[in-house]
């Protein structure tokens, strides 16, 4: 049996990293008359599922994909956030064991 | 005197909205071998700093911009998430970067 871990995976650009995005949006604020919003910083949310036999090998997992497929270590930062799990008592689709 | 009050402002797909991203993300998984990783939604996370008199007030600018700037609501949800709060005597720089 397997249980079901949501995260989320916060990333967003480091301290010091030039976000575009983000000065577009501070320069839309005064034309739409919302006052007293600065640093604005954008970055992505992910979430997944990771099914998993325990909390510490689906926070891995969701760990090296945040690493290594969901953010840019260069110029960016993650942060992983545990927001649900459900047990299983079906197997995951996909897997192939085959035992 | 007005307190800084940092928010991440949480923007994801809404549920039966189609998520190329996310997908793309799924077919990479078995290249890379990571398995039993499912349900990949990618939205945006921004963090903003609002300075206010109060948590209410700051809460509900935070509220407008992630509404008119930061979502589409046709098609996505946001969520308000507090992150940081720090009282400064400074007026906020419009410049300020961060943290």
């Amino acid at each position: 049996m397997t249980i079901d871990f949501r995260f989320a995976v916060n990333v967003t650009p480091k301290p010091g990293i030039l976000d575009p995005q983000g000065r577009a949006v501070e320069g839309l604020l005064s034309h739409l008359g919302i006052e007293g919003v600065s640093s604005v910083r954008i970055g992505r949310r992910v979430e997944l599922t990771v099914a998993a036999a325990d909390e510490d090998t689906a926070r891995s997992t969701a760990a090296r994909l945040a690493a290594e497929v969901l953010s840019n270590p260069l110029i960016e930062a993650f942060g992983l956030e545990l927001i649900g799990a459900t047990s299983s008592t079906t197997s995951p689709a996909a897997t192939g064991d085959g035992r």
